[in-house]
This record gives C-alpha cells, structure tokens and sequence, in this order.
C-alpha cells in the first residue's frame, strides 16, 4: 500500500498548506492528518518542498483549466466559467484559503529555489492558455484586437492572484466581483 | 533603553518577516538579529501577532503614499510615481522580498484575526488614498471618467499585490511592467 500512503500524504498536505501554509504546517501535522507514520513520510518525499511542489501540480490539475480549452463555447465565456468556477471554490472554503498558487509565491523565498521553479512553471503554463483563449478571441473578432495576448494574460493571471489575496484579508468576494467588472468590459471588442 | 529596545525589535522584524514570511521566521531569530535578549521581546509584544501588525504601520510609512497626494504633481503622474517608487524598492531587494502586505495577506489564516483585522485597514486606507487620486484626475479631465474611482482603486491595488507576487516567484520586474502598460493607458481619459 506504499503508492496509497503517498496519495494520503499529498491529499492531506493539499489541504493543510492551503489552510496553514507552507511554513505554517510541519511534516507532523501533515502526516498525523494522513494518519500515517511520520517514519514513512522520509520514504517518500526527501524534503517538505518536494512534497510542496507535488502537491501543486496535484492542486493545478483541479482549477479547471479545461474550462479555458472548451472550442465549443465562445472564448471570453471561457474565461468567465474559469474564474467564476475558482470564485465559486473559494466561495465554498468561505473566502479563507485562496489559491495555494498565490499562497506559495508569496511563501517562497531564496532559500527555495524548486518550489519556485515550479511555481514559475505552473503560472506560466496557466497563462499561456489564458493567452490562447485571448487570440481565439482576437481571431474571431470578440475580444479587443488591440490588447497584447501574452501581456495580457500575464496581467489578468498576476490581477486574479491579487484579488484572491486581498479576498482573504476582507473574507468577501468583493475583489473578485471588481476583476469581473474591470477586466470583462476591457475584453470585449468595441 | 526601553524605547530603543522595541525599536530595535520592530526594525529587526520587519527585515526578517520580509525576508522569511510571518511563519517562516520566530520570535528566536528575530531577537537574535535585533542583538537584544528574548526576555525583552515579551516585554515589549504580547505575540508574535502583535509584532506583525506594528510592522506593517511602520511598513506602511515607507511606502511613499505622500507621493499619491502631491497636488503639484498631474493625478496620473503621482499614481505612476508612487508605483514607481515600489518597483524601484523591489528592484534593490532583487526582486526577492516582494510586498509585506501581500506576504502577509497570503500568509494570514483564521487564527490570525487581528493581523487581518489590520491587513484590511491598511489596504482600505492605501485603496482610499488612490480612488482620491482617481477622483482628482476625473475632475481635471485627465482619467477617464466611466471608470468607478472606488472599484478601480481596489482592483489596481489588488493587481499591483498580484504582479509583486509574480515578480517574486520570477526575480524580474516583467509583471511590474505588465501592469504599467496595462493600466496606464486605460486611466488615461480619451
């Protein structure tokens, strides 16, 4: 049952970093919400970073990016299912926990140079999509051809991050609704 | 030497929770590099908590807001000036150390209340300061004026939080410079 006390590992670190934090959660808390020997922790992840990063790539794969991929649905709805469907998730944890993405970042200093990494991985593949959906508009005459795609979907990603930010400080989806109500208008072809 | 005591921790603590996060750093470390005995740490701060919020009020001050209520200076040159100012801050640290709002924003979790409870004020105040700006350029005609000064200063604080958090994971000022051509030419009245 070794790859089942991995997936309690990761399950149970998703969920206490994203609560906690990176460094506001140890080794024991995480195996102890796992329910498994802290002995076996070592057997599988050599640092605590490297469990960071796993569960990162595990915490990317449920953000719904598939939303920003669907043809059949015009591109500026795409990008309005995606980040209503991340507010909806972060509606549901009642504003407190964010985006571990964000959360991360902000957690990483110089010492942590992999988790970095594979932040700088994961928001720039999030954004390279976010950029595909932003010139399928452009192609097809809906969003604004003046705007910069890969600019643009740089700054819409890094304003998201931010409002999820201060969304958890006021616990409200206040800046949320404010990136819905900037940034949409700004999409549109005029 | 009372005073110099708690000074001396606060200014320590400020670099280290900017270096480290709010979790990331403890009470040890941070009277180890303000030279003072533990002992006179609970002196001075009740918790850790406690300390945190004295330090984003001195934080606060450092950053320039003066420059945002300049009359002297065109409304759309004092927001530029002002984010200029913490992009020249970063750029000093190396891009490494990012914004203590925003670091501790990400960091702050249910059982912090109080450092939240200070994040918001902080914010609101600094989001206050640049609707005023907003306001001053719809009134001379040089910001546009179909824009809602309240909601535009809470989105563009939020998405300079969330271009600071990019920059940290990717050491360069590319974020930064993301949201100076983004927003400027938006703000400008046409």
């Amino acid at each position: 049952m070794s790859g089942g006390t991995r997936e309690k590992i990761v399950a149970a670190a998703m969920d206490r970093f994203h609560a906690l934090g990176f460094n506001g959660c140890g080794v024991q808390e995480i195996v102890d919400a796992a329910g498994v020997p802290k002995g076996s922790f070592y057997n599988h992840f050599k640092a605590k970073e490297l469990l960071a990063i796993e569960v990162l790539e595990t915490y990317a794969k449920t953000s719904r990016r598939d939303l920003l991929l669907d043809e059949s649905v015009p591109p500026i709805d795409r990008l309005r299912n995606h980040f209503g469907f991340l507010a909806s998730r972060y509606e549901a944890n009642g504003y407190t926990r964010g985006c571990l993405l964000g959360n991360f970042a902000a957690e990483t200093a110089d010492g942590m140079p992999e988790l970095r990494a594979a932040l700088d991985k994961s928001l720039t593949r999030w954004t390279g999509t976010v950029a595909g959906v932003i010139r399928a508009g452009q192609a097809d005459g809906s969003i604004a051809g003046d705007l910069d795609p890969d600019r643009t979907a740089r700054f819409l990603v890094s304003a998201w991050e931010g409002a999820v930010m201060r969304m958890k400080v006021v616990k409200s989806r206040e800046s949320l609704d404010d990136f819905f109500a900037v940034v949409f208008p700004r999409l549109q072809a005029r």
